[in-house]
């Protein structure tokens, strides 16, 4: 049996069939419906060992990333992810190790009814390649280049706790982690890509990025391809009380600025549309803070501290190389 | 610059814009519009350095290769191709590399309109996994398991050239190749997927696959997912000029039946359906041999000499594992 092949045995049993798979794993490609009126979203992320995530990170924690990190840029783009295919390289065959990835997957996938419908399987090192093919209805993405002056910036979650977290599970295994620990360490392993409340932001925000290199290198993003200067207040920043306890409130804002990997969204709202983004957010029973807010000019980003003056982050975010 | 800021620079002038993609490279996810009443193919493909092509392969074959056998797969659905994703992870960062590596990619894209719409640029050991998504009208994709008996086994092109071509391309590079040697080696560096053959069997043949592991193990998987059995005859084998100089015909057809990365198609057409076949391929200026049949069985393939004894083929195609 070839590994794709175990694959799809190990997630045939777990993982529900959707009606518009006409074909699944199995033939030299899927074939697959998109409902009529709806533009598709096609997302990529690569995730490589010991660039992305810690030399024997734990299986189903490399499979659960791989798909959720791809799961929050769908998320961005205010749209629902059906279809995934799966580049997976791995050094040796290892079918508990494949068994317990598989298994990171699907937790993954589950809540979002996303079905594995291709991929492949080589030898090589550990390096996993997953893309995502979403829907939207014609003309509703969500896209980075929206955003106006006046319009405020939201993001969802609370920030830095990621970064905080692979700190965690860098550290050697001898001593057992505290609650606010493991909170932390889960919040880089198992990220919660924001689905719903992606979907839930159409028709109200203006611009919408996932934070996976840090707040201030995503809003950059938002920025620039705007063409607005956006402005954060520090003492804003949604901070766990797991963060708040680990460190003082001056590094816990410095993570929450410029640590990456948090995967939670983004995204600017004019004012006009925050009372209806509210009855959203409490319908979904979904939680965001507003922390800044777009101004006219040429595309920078600043962060204020609470008395108004500009901070300088140390860090300008997690560049790949 | 990030890498993929550089591909998306470098792409962009020799890359025709496709006026269905409505968001390309540059946000969380692209965004493209099929057209009403068309089905989705979906494939992913990955290569890894070492693996599938040689240390030190020719970046501009790197790239080629990359999409070119992701085009074959769907080719082998009878599908259009229409849009792209890279997941592209490399050692360091390496502009002349780069250049080189989109170069050879545009080249595999350009006969066939597909454009290049995201992905993702890591650190890491040499592999690209290349996703493709294609249309096809609703209910005319091509499949694996419809063969059935009386049907008889066609390939396009010659076989066995990049068994051949893939020694070429190993061996050290002090003595110069001869014509046939370059074409050889070219057959395994450049393979031509079929696609424009692919999307004329639509309607006309019960099964398709394309070879990439041999003819015997990828018309295996026809035999076994049609439920009958398939004949070979080995003297049909349709041989190039190039592969019959460097050795020997029962080499040849070794080569030719369990050699792997020709990416020609291997489809099944019932008698009645060929006047239709061969009025297409003339009009496409193609070419496709007939090499075997289906007959009723469990699903195994037979090789027959010119003698119509069973020959036993050596290998049984290449194992990824």
């Amino acid at each position: 049996m070839d590994e794709f092949t175990l694959i799809e045995t190990l997630i045939a049993p777990r993982a529900g069939q959707r009606d518009d798979v006409l074909l699944g794993i199995g033939d030299d490609g899927a074939i697959v419906r998109a409902p009529p009126g709806e533009d598709l979203v096609i997302v990529a992320d690569t995730i490589v060992e010991a660039v992305h995530f810690p030399r024997n990170f734990p299986a189903s924690e490399v499979g659960y990333r791989a798909l959720a990190v791809n799961l929050s840029d769908v998320a961005a783009m205010g749209a629902e992810p059906r279809w995934a295919t799966l580049g997976l390289t791995m050094p040796r065959s290892d079918p508990d190790w494949l068994r317990a990835f598989v298994g990171g997957l699907v937790a993954a996938g589950a809540a979002h009814g996303i079905q594995l419908v291709g991929g492949d399987t080589t030898r090589g090192p550990l390096t996993v390649t997953v893309q995502v093919v979403g829907t939207v209805p014609a003309g509703q993405a969500l896209v980075r280049h929206g955003a106006r002056p006046g319009d405020r910036v939201w993001v969802t979650g609370t920030l830095g706790d990621a970064a905080a977290g692979l700190t965690l599970a860098m550290r050697a295994t001898g001593s057992p982690l505290s609650a606010g620990e493991t909170f932390l360490r889960e919040r880089f392993a198992r990220p919660t890509p924001r689905v719903a409340v992606g979907q839930a932001l159409r028709g109200v925000a203006t611009s919408c990025i996932d934070i996976s290199d840090g707040l201030v290198a995503d809003l950059g993003h938002i920025a620039r391809r705007s063409g607005c200067d956006a402005v954060v207040f520090a003492a804003s920043l949604p901070l766990s009380d797991a963060l708040r306890d680990l460190d003082d409130v001056y590094v816990a804002h410095e993570l929450a600025l410029t640590g990456g990997d948090d995967y939670e969204l983004c995204f600017t709202v004019p004012m006009a549309a925050e009372a209806t983004l509210r009855a959203r957010l409490a319908a979904l029973g979904e939680r965001a803070t507003c922390v800044g807010e777009i101004r006219t000019g040429p595309g920078t980003v600043t962060v204020l501290d609470a008395g108004g003056e500009p901070r300088a982050p140390a860090r300008g975010g997690y560049r790949h190389f």
